[in-house]
């Protein structure tokens, strides 16, 4: 089985060479192979998502990635810029259902901004469909604008859509994704005005007549974020458009006060996946040795578990994390008093020692 | 002055007549006309937004509004259903400008979900364009899929628009409400995945030639519905765009934990204004004479100093408002323990009583 290893920039290559260090541990044997991507892909290769790189992903079994971005990129014109890999990536290898577990773990719970009655034992799915809505509609651009009181102006303008078949495959993996958790599923609209949502809602209720044993829900967007700040454990698998699902899987990982930790899967059809740290590439802590690599870490569990088939491994990393956790390693991002302050290669080692 | 009552639906009429009876208790004489809305509109005449409610607001210089919404009209289509009055009104009146205090008033600091530390003190004000952006964005509607893998699938589709004067407006709100606050402004957007908001983030970066005694600062929607939560208290004004303002005022208010206590103003380029609480019409609650009329009553506040240029009446409604807190007065949805539970009418009197 084939792995493409993908660093990307800021703490990417550094949280990512952990990972690659625990999968090296464990008793199977994966072919890794590493490119450029993102701002480092532009370096090498003038591209974010060098085509070496996208053929490299497309022939792999899965993909592990960092993380892109870094302040010298931002002046690029936007389609050099190290995000429009990620985007690419998505487009390219059909990754239409992203997955972002928000969990707290009860050792970190101190970590959130919020109340800990509210928060401990926060375990929620964000779902969150990848390759549609206004991020890729077209058309889209700046034009004169044609019509009403600006006519004549210069405008922005963006198209949102979802087809059928895009919001019923969606629509499956999250009620089958809670028939193995607690079989409730929010669908969050913004039907009572936009029209690709009213759509969306009509297709979620006809897709949810083949899943009697789940519950479902629709929830307007602006309540779902009220709702994740009020009481976040009231939700069970929450599924949204791409455009929601950015803001609120985000906020949800924030809650947790702890996005160090949360790792992430982006599936295609078949179950080949991309498998990222729901955080970011920050560039100001970058080469010294002090990122969290954990998300990264339970992201390659993530990946051994839907894309390779390797289960028992995954649970294998999964109880590692808990284990270094339960010892009381703490990178700087959840350090607090009484835990003791480790480095990104000194958890890379612990989780590795914690395999057991 | 004429200032046009809106009552609606819900607890809609309860918390209203408690506002209008404190602008009774004034020292200025009102015109005042009500008129139904919402739910009440359709019921009575057929339409949320019946033809005369609109001529009233029209003709008022101010429109005080409660809150629409009732379970009795969620099957209505979408055109009759209560919430058309509030986009109808917008768009008919011009109100571009959405102004929605976040504020933590100390008394209730415990009421919020999160930290006392993160939130005590917090007063952040969220300017939401709201007359334009995908929620009036045409072309829009379902048609069958034109392009795409989902060729000839039906799909929904909205436009998301937003012309260079319609930002321009917005952003000169956004600097001269910073001017009397804290001179800090984020500008909200999605430059790095949408056309539309990278052309509003060249027009505010423009519109901010203009005040250089300002701090700008742009931030992703996803980032600011995460520093929402991780630091609320590092935000003075936030500007953005009708869909992602729709979303990060809503979970900007709930941080608070007291929405029953937060105003907001909808202006028009001349200061004509309705005013409503944040919060909705809460029909559960309806008719049981213990919703909170504070938000309504600071939403009169509001209308006294944008619309009707009465400061000084104003601050006697807001330091009435503080006082029957202090005095540890509280509806159910802000009561604690050692504080004094009171119902939706009495607490209106004791603003009455408290204006002194
Ligand atoms: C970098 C950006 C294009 C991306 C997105 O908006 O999807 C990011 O925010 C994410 O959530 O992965
Ligand atoms: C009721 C709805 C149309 C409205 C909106 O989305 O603007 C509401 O959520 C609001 O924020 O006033």
């Amino acid at each position: 089985m084939k792995i493409a290893i993908l660093p990307g920039d800021g703490i990417g290559p550094e949280i990512t060479a952990q990972a690659v260090k625990v999968l090296h541990a464990l008793d199977e044997r994966f072919e890794m192979e590493s490119a450029d991507v993102g701002g480092a892909g532009y370096a090498a290769h003038g591209h974010p998502l060098p085509p070496a790189t996208l053929a490299l992903a497309k022939a792999a079994d899965a993909v592990l990635f960092g993380a892109v971005g870094d302040y010298r990129y931002d002046t690029l014109e936007r389609a050099l810029r190290p995000e429009q890999a990620i985007l690419g990536l998505r487009k390219e290898l059909g990754l239409f259902a992203n997955l972002r577990p928000a969990i707290l773990y009860p050792e970190l719970a101190g970590a959130s901004t919020l109340k800990p009655e509210v928060v401990s034992g926060l375990d929620i799915l964000i779902i969150r469909e990848l390759t549609g809505d206004i991020y890729f509609g077209k058309p889209r651009g700046v034009r004169t604008c044609p019509d009403g009181p600006f006519a004549g102006q210069r405008e922005g303008f963006d198209t949102m859509r979802y087809a059928e078949g895009e919001i019923r495959r969606i629509a499956h993996v999250a009620f089958q994704a809670a028939r193995k958790r607690g079989s409730r599923v929010t669908s969050v609209d913004k039907a009572n005005v936009l029209e690709t949502f009213q759509f969306w809602r009509d297709v979620v209720t006809e897709v949810h007549e083949d899943y009697q044993d789940v519950e479902l829900e629709h929830m307007y967007v602006d309540n779902a974020a009220m709702q994740l700040v009020r009481a976040p454990k009231k939700f069970d698998v929450i599924v949204t458009g791409n455009m929601f699902g950015d803001i609120l899987s985000d906020a949800a990982a924030m809650l947790t006060g702890s996005i160090g930790m949360l790792p992430s899967a982006s599936l295609d059809a078949n179950n080949k996946g991309l498998y990222e740290p729901s955080h970011g590439s920050a560039p100001d802590i970058a080469g010294k040795g002090i990122a969290n690599p954990l998300a990264t870490i339970l992201s390659a569990a993530m990946m051994l578990r839907f894309s390779l088939g390797k289960v028992e491994q995954a649970e294998r990393i999964d109880t590692a994390v808990k284990r270094v956790l339960a010892q009381g390693l703490r990178t700087p991002d959840i350090h607090e008093e009484g835990t003791t302050r480790v480095g990104t290669e000194e958890m890379g080692d612990a989780v590795v020692k914690a395999l057991g």
